[in-house]
């Protein structure tokens, strides 16, 4: 990466008044940490929870499979994959780290010389419009990307606000012609219909406004679109991939050359522009889900009158500013692993809704967000475990406008439910349970301003909707079936979770009768808990056990993304409950050991999904989420000083300064968050309670900003890979006697201090009373 | 016919407060005149200009043509023809008398028994849905229509508001199912594909909203609607008939059963009630163009807390309102044919608003009506001739709003054009010409409230497009050259004539630079004109005459929907001058006579669109516009009787008081409204001026209500086919010496008298100055 380019490139644009200390953390990051393989992250150019995510995509193109464009669902969720050679174009919006794809919407590509009006293949790159490309020519920054087209010589930089997409062309001067192609047909997780309908209509000849529908992920997703040229075009046209049923009158203009109303199922335009002696072209894409005047307002109050230099260094700036959140000490490689963990903590949810505050809801008409900001992309299965509660921390404001636009969704439900995995206005239904729950208590409980009775009741509506995930049969049975679910065993074990989130949110607001009914159904991990042989495991609705048992097994066992050995962990509410089960203390310790040491041949993980072979250690998969708690569980028995040397070998192993650098999906920033947690020293086992477990820290040196001019200072001086055990622990001096820190602990700030030595400090041992929370703790 | 039991029912309803006058005037509509062949009217239910017209649909399948399907463009326009003998179901949108299909939109349909999910075709109805029934059921009124459905011995009856279809169905009492079909995919010009997108939810057991977004005639056409069933269902599912590409997590529901969030492509769905005692279940189906919510707002406002006889009443009680502006005597064929043809004028434009005030524009954007009410469906090549001028003297206030919507069509179109034929926020543009012009000139001309302005930029940029309709060809050469387009000769009489009101707007605005421009422009006429065969005649780019020229050829001869023989009368604005072209007076004379006259054998019209063999006389094609102003033409000639003679055997012959009563497409009102001007006396010629040239009365009695408390009475007494011939004509007792009346005489009000006769009174002739007006009169 050559980063000097960027930073001469920010400096001239102005921000030079931004401190030595910002400039650090902001250049700290490295967004192509993860671009290949699993990672499923982008490296193009955004600003911190911006809706626009404008990037390159490599590939997504459908597979040709029997001569059925089949969409790609996994591979190019972030439509980049850092091993391949060619660029198809620069398209708005992408997911950060997903394990499902969708979006890429509103694609643009500068080209020259013949007009091509198809994208052209991988293996054929000069059948189409796209370029190759090499890494060399490559600098990705925060809010800034640039790259050169080798096919047409034009070097391509980008760069965004929240809800533009700014770009600068630049063409090579003995260019015959230079143009544009704006692909309305391209799209990640593409296949023969995905657009439902795209419309663009030439306002003038500097000026598109238009959208698209489309049937993706998203069932249906409206992107509006205005976009002004910082030149003329003098010649434009289109073509219909998928020929109109019927033009009837409209045949009569030549539709296709030059006229300025352009609908259709599979359009891709173009614009040719002479560009005299100074060869850029300048490119602002306002997006709304609102409408053409919406994403036109939002063009102009936040691109309008900037220059590209201009936004790029607010680009920068707004990064360098919520990066500075955090100060470190560490190693380059550290750092950068850091800041980038921490780059990747604020880019999903997105702000959804346009500068005047419009925004389309889950029941897809238009609704005015009044008192707060609208957001989406929620993958909550992922991100209740360690994204939210961190942004609990950092990132409260936004937190509040999170939580209300959880609220606002409930109320468009027609499920009356809160979100699961919902983007653009849709809801997917990805994964189990109903952690958005746990979000919302979470929320509650570190002081969040919620409105506290409408949470509730979204709490308990969805989490009694009988014809989802089986909730009928888990309400009768107090288990999910196996016969009725394949998931059922996974289903129980989460919902049990997210009930005693419920429970504890109810008790606190004094509603009795609902907390008691909660509590009951916090238990329910025990029904899908054989004890005889200490695992989870699934159960029919006769109450039999499932035959043919596999607890290692990962498919057909009743557990989704994980197996039974790492299921059975999978009781944050009730740790002390669930070592009874697994046969008290010694027995825990000797699961959670083997969990991380046994030895299972590769070929075993051959359909393990979303992990690289990085990303396991044993029969421990760090890259699906079920288990990213598991290495804290060590703070509820006699060894708690195993966490501290498993969370540093995850942390080495499974996060690198590399392409290759994310063992799994980053899914929206809940591996990142992981990483932030752990590397401060602590981990929100149970989001809903106000501790976080001691873990260890891993730098010598942090400092978290927690706003109201407070800061909490984490210092572990001579932590390193030998000296990873903690020895003592004081806050502003005093002794932490607990495995656990409080919320309000942590808010009031001061100096967290770990003394760390090279052996375990076999004395820092702790009481029940001591431990975190545990349900039937002292039951 | 049975009218009794439908005026039972209303005077159940409360309607016994209408006077005795109204009741007679709602009595006399008969919907059924021009259902069968080319009328293309709908028996259904609406009310006076509201967007919904809820009608049954006999067939609007597409063709199976070698194997694709095709859309039927022409024979189902109002998704009804009464030679059919089965019915498919009622939907909520349709075109009143167009030449051209769309709509159908939300179409319900109750059965019993087996569940059938497609609607089965005309020649195999047990295959679907769909139930046979027969007219001796049928009772059709304005606001209400009924109907058997004898497959499943259910009563249908339907009324209406103006944004809500009331259904009311009546189960057998032995009924094992009771059932509603909800098919999103049905459409009036359907095909495979033509629904881009629907979505049906279920809010509770009695309500849904939901919306489609179909790519038709309008090229995105977005319904909303909200719906709410008397009792509830008790089970409901669908079918998607297009399998979706990916259900993706959805797949775990099992959506096609009580799964309420129903989205998809080609999706049916339906509604098991259990009725109990009381077999009828009754259905409000609110529509928008904006949102569910939108159509929620429309439902409730309208008819929230009615009953269906409350509506049924109401609906009737405003058609009673309306088409009481109109008193009559004659005899019964004569007032149904009199009172049906003002109904017909009363349809379109419809209300395109919801009742807060939100609009779909032409933009696609939403936007708010401030101070004004947005209509849609403009057929103007039609309806600029004598419905909008019809409008300027019964329907002033509407007219206000209609104008003002076709200026924010104008301010919202990407060509900066007013509308040519637009519906539902599309413009589609059909037919040729620049038509809105002359509405928005004469409605300056007749007082209503325009903002001038305004108006006139609309009028100079629609008629400056280059890209329009070989506009650039026309304002360089001065005629739309043949070699151009096909239809070049009828684009250049039609553009001179538009030209000619934006010339006498301009002027009477003392804007004389424009004035002058269009002044040319009006004469430009002449260019398309052969003086030596004092035909109108296409011509190439070169300025030589097309060869091979047959004037009474309909196709290939450079004149649309009519022949060079009727064009070439095609010159409203400029009498004398065409007169002149012709060869004076007496040529003028016999050419008019051999129009009316001609024998043309029947293969001859064998390729005439839009017409039954009863709308010709000679060459003169009643069913096409064009001519509609010919027979007035001998106004400006030394023989005006003849008018007297030709509009009454247009009026006996081409209008007619039964299923196919109607010679030619009404559309939208164009064909009714040329009757009432014809019955009333008077008709205008050329829109945009203030006169009105006089005919002969049809009736011996007409009472106009002109608001305002005034009114224009029109005797005729003894006026009969024999006594067809005016002798004298006094207003207020003043002898009108003029061949017109001008359009402050008819408002000022007072009574119109005309002296009948058997004969022709040759000594009422005029002098050039009493003469119409024309153009190059006197130069």
């Amino acid at each position: 990466m050559n980063k000097t380019l960027c930073l001469s490139l920010c400096l001239l644009a102005g921000a030079a008044t931004l401190s030595a200390q910002q400039r650090s953390a902001v250049d700290q990051v490295n967004p192509i940490i993860g671009t290949n393989k699993m990672g499923h992250v982008f490296p193009g150019a955004c600003v911190p929870h911006g809706i626009v995510a404008l990037s390159p995509d490599t590939d997504t193109i459908p597979h040709n499979i029997d001569g059925v464009y089949q969409p790609r669902a996994y591979e190019y969720c972030a439509g980049y994959q850092h091993k391949d050679s060619t660029i198809v174009g620069f398209s708005h919006t992408h997911f950060s780290g997903t394990g499902h794809s969708d979006l890429g919407d509103i694609l643009i590509m500068p080209t020259t010389g013949a007009l091509k009006l198809n994208p052209g293949t991988a293996t054929d790159p000069d059948a189409g419009y796209r370029s190759r490309f090499s890494h060399d020519t490559e600098i990705a920054t925060p809010g800034y990307y640039e790259v050169m087209l080798d096919d047409y010589g034009v070097k391509a930089q980008l760069t965004a606000t929240e809800r533009t997409g700014v770009h600068r062309y630049t063409y090579p001067a003995d260019a015959d012609t230079s143009r544009i192609i704006l692909d309305m047909n391209h799209a990640i997780y593409n296949y023969d219909g995905k657009v439902l309908w795209a419309s663009v209509q030439v306002v003038n000849d500097s000026t598109l406004v238009g959208y698209r529908i489309t049937n993706g992920w998203a069932r249906a997703n409206y992107t509006y679109f205005a976009m002004k040229f910082s030149k003329p075009f003098n010649n434009y046209g289109y073509i219909d991939h998928k020929k109109p049923k019927y033009m009837g009158h409209l045949a009569k203009f030549k539709p296709n050359r030059n006229f300025p109303d352009i609908q259709g199922r599979q359009i891709v335009c173009y614009f040719d522009f002479d560009l005299g002696n100074d060869p850029t072209l300048d490119i602002k894409v306002g997006l709304s889900a609102v409408s053409t005047e919406g994403a036109m307002k939002n063009l102009e109050a936040e691109a309008g009158n900037k220059t590209f230099e201009q936004i790029a260094a607010e680009a920068r700036a707004k990064w360098a500013k919520e990066l500075n959140v955090i100060e470190a000490e560490g190693s380059d490689d550290q750092l950068a692993m850091l800041y980038t963990s921490l780059y990747h903590t604020l880019i999903n949810p997105s702000v959804y809704m346009d500068v005047d505050g419009q925004y389309r809801g889950l029941d897809q008409n238009i609704h005015k967000a009044e008192g707060f900001t609208n957001y989406t992309i929620f993958s909550l299965w992922d991100t209740y475990r360690a994204l939210m509660p961190l942004y609990n921390i950092i990132n409260r404001e936004r937190n509040t406008d999170m939580v209300e636009s959880m609220l606002k969704h409930y109320e468009q439900s027609i499920h009356h439910a809160l979100p699961v995995w919902s983007h653009m206005g849709n809801e997917n239904f990805c994964m189990i349970g109903y952690h958005a729950v746990p979000v919302l208590a979470d929320a509650i409980t570190k002081g969040i301003k919620v409105d506290k009775p409408l949470a509730l009741e979204a709490m308990v509506s969805s989490s009694t909707i009988p014809y989802y995930g089986n909730l009928k049969e888990y309400m009768e049975l107090g288990y999910v079936p196996f016969d009725k679910n394949p998931t059922g065993a996974s289903n129980t074990l989460e919902y049990a979770f997210d009930d005693w989130t419920i429970y504890n949110t109810a008790k606190n607001m004094g509603k009795t009768e609902i907390a008691d009914t909660y509590k009951k159904r916090a238990l329910n991990y025990r029904n899908t808990f054989d004890k005889n042989l200490g695992l989870a495991r699934a159960r029919y609705s006769d109450g039999t056990w499932k035959k043919d048992f596999h607890p290692l097994g990962t498919h057909g066992e009743g557990f989704l993304e994980g197996n039974s050995w790492n299921y059975s962990f999978y009781v944050p509410q009730d740790v002390e409950g669930l070592k009874a089960y697994m046969g008290g203390d010694k027995r825990f310790i000797q699961k959670l050991d083997s969990l991380f040491t046994m030895y299972l041949p590769d070929e075993f993980f051959a359909e393990t999904e979303d992990v690289t072979r990085e990303g396991i250690l044993g029969n421990y998969v760090h890259g699906n989420e079920v288990s990213q708690h598991i290495p804290y569980l060590y703070a509820w028995t006699s060894e708690p000083w195993k966490t501290q040397y498993w969370v540093r070998e995850i942390m080495n192993k499974m996060y690198q300064n590399n392409i290759d650098g994310l063992c799994g999906n980053d899914d929206c920033g809940q591996m990142s968050a992981w990483y932030i947690f752990t590397a401060m020293g602590f981990y929100p086992v149970a989001p809903g309670t106000d501790q976080y477990v001691i873990g260890a820290p891993y730098l010598p040196y942090m400092k978290v900003n927690l706003g109201d001019g407070k800061s909490l200072t984490i210092r572990a001086d001579k932590v390193s890979d030998k000296n990873r055990y903690v020895q003592s622990v004081t806050l502003n001096g005093e002794p932490i006697k607990t495995a656990y820190l409080t919320h309000n602990q942590i808010m009031g700030g001061g100096e967290l201090n770990f003394v760390m030595g090279p052996k375990p400090n076999k004395k820092r041992t702790f009481t029940p009373e001591q431990r975190p929370y545990s349900l039937t703790q002292g039951e």
